[in-house]
This record gives C-alpha cells, sequence and structure tokens, in this order.
C-alpha cells in the first residue's frame, strides 16, 4: 500500500552538480506519476532506479524550462526502448506545439501515442481519476501560468475483520459488498457493517506547490494533506527578491504549511546560491516543526 | 598556441550513466566553439571546468535531440548569469523556431542578442571566419539533413628570426611586413624573407563527423586534416543496424580516416549497448592505427 515520493531534482532554474532542477515520481500503489521533468531527469531515473517505462501520466506544472527541458528526452527515449502504450501528458497548453514541432524536425513518427491535456483552468480542477486516485490542479501564483498538483487516495475498502465474519458465519459472496460499506442484510439477518469489519484505512494526500509567491488561496485546497512539498527558493533575507521573482521564502512556506494544517512539509526548489539547506530548517522550525528540506535521490513515504 | 578539443559527451541517442549524449568545445586559440549541445551538456561543462560565457558560437550538426536538447537550457542559463554579448548559432533552419517558441511560452526576454545562422546547403560552405580560424559545413549521409565541421587555423604569421633581422639590422616597423611573407626591400637592399624568418607553423586542423552512414564524398574536405572525430556508433557486427539507422561502425570510421589521410581518428557516439570500449580499438587497428576511442571528460590537444 506505498505512497511514495521520489525527488529527482531539488534546485532552481541555474544548474549546479549539487542539484538538478525540479522533477519527482509519485508512486501511489503502484500508479507512478511524474510531476515536473527538467533537463536531466532521464538520468536521475536512472540513478535512482526508476523504471521509465512504468510512467503513464506525466504533470508539468508551468513552461519555465527547470521543469519541463527534459520532457522532450525523455519521451525520444521512451520510443528508442520500444515503447507502445500510450502516455499522457498534462501541462499548459503551449507545450503541445513545442513537443510536436521538435519531433517534426526530427522526423520522428513515435512507436505510441500522447495524450495531451491542455490545462487552462485559473481554478482548481480534477485532472485525472481511475478507481482509487484522484489528482486535482492547485492554481499556484508565479510570473507565469502554473499548477500545483493535489494526488489524494479514495476512500480505501472496509477490511474484513475474519473474525468477525466467521463468527457470523457471513457467506464470502457478501465480502466484496461489507469492504463497499453495505451492512449485511440475509434472511431477516441484520449486522452493521462496522461489526464485520475494521474501519478503512485513512486516505492519503500530497500537495505538490512549485513555483509560487506566497499565496494563501491554496490553502482550502490544501488543507490537511499528509505531506505538503512547498517551494522555499530563498531564505528569509531575500523576500524582496522571492517578491520580485515570484518565488517563496522558507517563511512563506511554513506560514502555508500551518494556515493548511499539513501534517508535514518538505521544501525545495533552492537558489543556486545556497550550499546547504541547514538554515532552512532553523528558520523553519519556529514556524513549523514538521519540515524538512529534501536532497536529490531522497524518497518519502506517507504512512498510514 | 593552444587547439584543444573537450570532450563533453560521446554517448548515443539512449542516455546512461556512463555517456552523455554529443557535446564538444573546441578551443582554438582561445576562442571557444561548442559543438553540438545534448540534454545535460551544461552540467559537464560545469564538471569539466568549461567557462559558460567563453563560449560565443555554438554549431548544431542536426535536430536529433541527442545533439541539440540541452541548447534552451544553455541559453536560458546565460541569460540567468546576466549575459550581455551576442551569441551566434549555426543549425539546421527549424530549430530558430523551436528555441524562440520555448522563449515564448517561458516569457523570457533574453538579456542578449542570438544571431541565427540557419544552415541549408547541401554543399561544404564556409560559415564562420575570423583572422585566425575558418569554419566550413561538412554536408554527411544520416537520417536528416546534418553538417560535420570542419575547423581550421589560417595561415601562421612567419616568425621573426631575432638573430637574422639582427644581423642585417632589419628596421623593426618591417617586421609586421616580414611576419605576412613580404620579402625585405628598402634602400636597394633585397632579402628574402626565409632568410630573415623561421618558417610559420604549420596551420592545424579538426574534422567533427556526427552523425553519420559510410559516405565518402566526405573525404576531399577532411582530407589530410591533424584530427578527425567520426562516429562509430557500432562494431563490425552490427553492419547491417548501422546501414539502417545512418550511422557508421568503426570499420566504416576508419576506412574514412585512411583514405582520408588523416593523422589522428577519434572516435565516439557508441551506441549505448555497449559498456567498454576496447573491441572498438581491437576493430579498428588493423585498419587504421592512430585511432583512440574517446570518453566524457576526454581532452585532445593538436600540438604543431
Amino acid at each position: 500500500m506505498v505512497f511514495k515520493i521520489n525527488i529527482l531534482g531539488c534546485g532552481s532554474a541555474t544548474p549546479t552538480l549539487r542539484r538538478n532542477p525540479t522533477a519527482q515520481v509519485i508512486n501511489v500503489l503502484e500508479c507512478h506519476f511524474l510531476i515536473d521533468c527538467a533537463e536531466g531527469t532521464q538520468l536521475q531515473m536512472r540513478k535512482y532506479g526508476i523504471k521509465f517505462q512504468k510512467i503513464n501520466h506525466i504533470f508539468i506544472s508551468h513552461l519555465h524550462g527547470d521543469h519541463y527541458l527534459g520532457l522532450i528526452g525523455f519521451i525520444s527515449t521512451l520510443h528508442l526502448l520500444g515503447r507502445t502504450r500510450e502516455l499522457n501528458i498534462y501541462a499548459p497548453k503551449d507545450l503541445e506545439e513545442i513537443i510536436f514541432s521538435q519531433l517534426r524536425a526530427s522526423q520522428s513518427f513515435l512507436s505510441f501515442h500522447i495524450n495531451f491535456h491542455p490545462l487552462v483552468s485559473k481554478e482548481s480542477e480534477l485532472i485525472y481519476e481511475d478507481d482509487l486516485v484522484t489528482i486535482h490542479t492547485i492554481p499556484l501564483k508565479h510570473r507565469i501560468y502554473c499548477n500545483g498538483f493535489l494526488i489524494k487516495e479514495k476512500k480505501h475498502p472496509y477490511r474484513i475483520d475474519i473474525n468477525a465474519v466467521t463468527a457470523n458465519k457471513i457467506p464470502i459472496a457478501w465480502y466484496h459488498k461489507l469492504k463497499k460499506g453495505e451492512n449485511y442484510n440475509e434472511n431477516e439477518q441484520f449486522i452493521p457493517v462496522e461489526e464485520l469489519t475494521l474501519a478503512p484505512y485513512p486516505s492519503r494526500s500530497y500537495a505538490y506547490c512549485s513555483d509560487t509567491a506566497y499565496f494563501e488561496s491554496i490553502i482550502p485546497i490544501i488543507e490537511n494533506v499528509d505531506l505538503l512539498y512547498h517551494e522555499a527558493t530563498f531564505l528569509n533575507d531575500q523576500k524582496k527578491r522571492a517578491k520580485q521573482t515570484f518565488h517563496s521564502t522558507i517563511e512563506d512556506a511554513c506560514n502555508i504549511a500551518k494556515k493548511a494544517n499539513v501534517k508535514k512539509l518538505i521544501v525545495g526548489h533552492f537558489s543556486a546560491r545556497y550550499k546547504t539547506t541547514e538554515q532552512f530548517l532553523e528558520e523553519a522550525y519556529p514556524i513549523f516543526i514538521n519540515t524538512e528540506t529534501v536532497k536529490d535521490g531522497d524518497e518519502f513515504n506517507i504512512p498510514f
């Protein structure tokens, strides 16, 4: 029952040998979502053992190069590796022509189909749904059109209490109804589902917010999430620069985490000027104690 | 009097952790030329200590991703680093719109000007010239329009023989004429330039040929060069695959080197299937002994 975030890059626009620019892979119940795909993401995936062909859905926050310039190379590699399964890309609309103009220039005819889902709305919207998971956009406040992404598990099934169902001689054919939360009601026998099952595991959630200025409008969307990734490009002494560039300071990130009552905050997208990140934690702790700075290769598990 | 080739990447299309895809920096007499700029080239430049802002001219062979996908990120970084000097790009014409559509999408207004020089000719042409160096295209045979590049020093000046000019009491004002090869001829005194100078250093040359099938038409263009980089994507047992994909085997590369009478051959653009390159040398030596396989980070100096 995995819900895991792999950080493939946590630097900002100017690349350094310490940090790759942004990319993350989210593994929710063995469905793998790639969020942002900066230059070098393919190699980071190789380095950290992420299987290329497991990615079926790619979400791009915005069209600054440090969030998408690795995408076309990744697509080419999927093709060279013989992929046939279709690939879904959710991104600001201009990316479609950028991708296809490059495929035309290289006279590449992909071995698989790309479903491009253009993002244009300035309101949060449901952009992905399967039996287990939903993904909504989180409209952010940046220099250009930009979305974060909220990944939520749907309600988990009730868990059969094997002692209770055995004691009550519940037929196995009834288990799938119990899992869905139906009360047992057969042959004039009525037993509330709560007496035959254990409560479902809680539904976990992850919110990705990068790049953005301090923006309280996101709070109702990300409220109570288990894990929030929020950008913190700058330390607090660079407040002015953060404002100018539509980025956040560590204080901004912590205030959002606190006001949204999230369980845990992880921060990244550090400016290249910062060689280490201890200072970020020093400034974070007084505001929001459950904060971690990320580094490339980090893995965060969301437990039940 | 440097003439130096830095190999930043020598892999082919599928990226691996062993080899970056193609990029090279050629330093000719302190003028730095970037040839091809695959994804990850920026980081390779950082790794091998190449100064970003020294690059004023970039040459792109063709529009397969493994030869140019790092360019837009490199341009963005030059901008973020505050570059003001103009940048010259020599590349197949479709690249211009690819670059500018991405700049438009990110709403970037560069701090410097790009001079885009579209390459369209199928004949070898002079595309760059300054006081010291010329660069010609080398039309190659690939799946799409593709050029190699021939970098040649112009004729070096005659070197003043300080003993001879002193003995003959040649006025200093005459030295620059002697350097150009003029015979001394003043006050009814005539001395042939050869008696007052040492011969100019020979003009050195480097030819870059990637990607290409075996293509004898390039021989007259690259004849007698000091150093030839020729792609050798495959070992000889993959002749058929090489032909299908318009690439070369090591045998092809060596035969071209031999027929063109080059002084030295270096080979790269190895398929990801080859973990090591000893076998390439084994197959090369019987045909052309002065062959080396390259690896990322290699530096080749062309001496006089």
